[in-house]
């Protein structure tokens, strides 16, 4: 993983500008910016995307990342917040060492994270509902 | 908050496709799919956004979003999965009591959650960064 630039970012080697850190995740702005304070939430170790974390870490990367939501939300005061987090390329997933994105939005600023809707009837959704309670651990 | 339908699923006074649920979270089929697996996850108690939640009920939410993400991704095999929550109407949140989004995603679905990259020069990121480290809490 010695190529992977958020690991270069967690270990010191790259500058960021950092906003904070803890010893299992850190934040630091977006360097291609969305929006104004458009921040990213990493853990500091490497994992491709957040299913593959330990609990614990996963559970310190979303306390950092509320932290630092509340503090964008305080300062920039967007007119709302998207919180994502893309696991694998057909997701979006440009750099793959697992990251939160804090978004803040503004009316009317052309950004679409809509979707349409697809084609499942109640047959359908009964037989994915089973499914997928069938795969739980 | 009588009237919220997210409220009335959780007191199990309307019908959904409940995947999982514990003392505090729920998740179930989203009604209008994005994609097949579509997935909602919830706090059964009412919130506007997440930046509201005691720190506790937040972690019981995601703990559950991830577990219930692993069975969509077993079940479902998709290419991707997107886990978003947006906050305010400016956001895209269409119903106010939080939720997170499981969306499995697949090669070629046409569904664009890109943005184009804000005119911020240096100056102006070491400035926000600043900013937002001063309203940390």
């Amino acid at each position: 993983m010695e190529e992977c630039i958020f690991c270069r970012i967690a270990q010191k080697k790259i500058p960021c500008k950092m906003i904070y850190e803890t010893d299992n995740a850190m934040a630091f702005l977006d360097i291609n910016p969305g929006s104004s304070g458009h921040t990213l939430v990493i853990p500091k170790k490497h994992y491709d995307t957040i299913d593959i974390m330990p609990e614990d870490e996963v559970i310190d990367l979303f306390k950092v990342a509320i932290k630092v939501m509340k503090a964008v939300d305080k300062v920039i005061k967007p007119d709302g917040i998207n919180l994502f987090q893309n696991n694998k390329l057909a997701a979006g997933q440009i750099v793959n060492h697992t990251h939160i994105h804090i978004f803040p939005r503004f009316r009317g600023d052309k950004i679409d994270f809509r979707w349409g809707r697809v084609p499942l009837d109640n047959e359908d959704m009964d037989r994915i509902a089973e499914l997928i309670r069938g795969g739980l651990e």
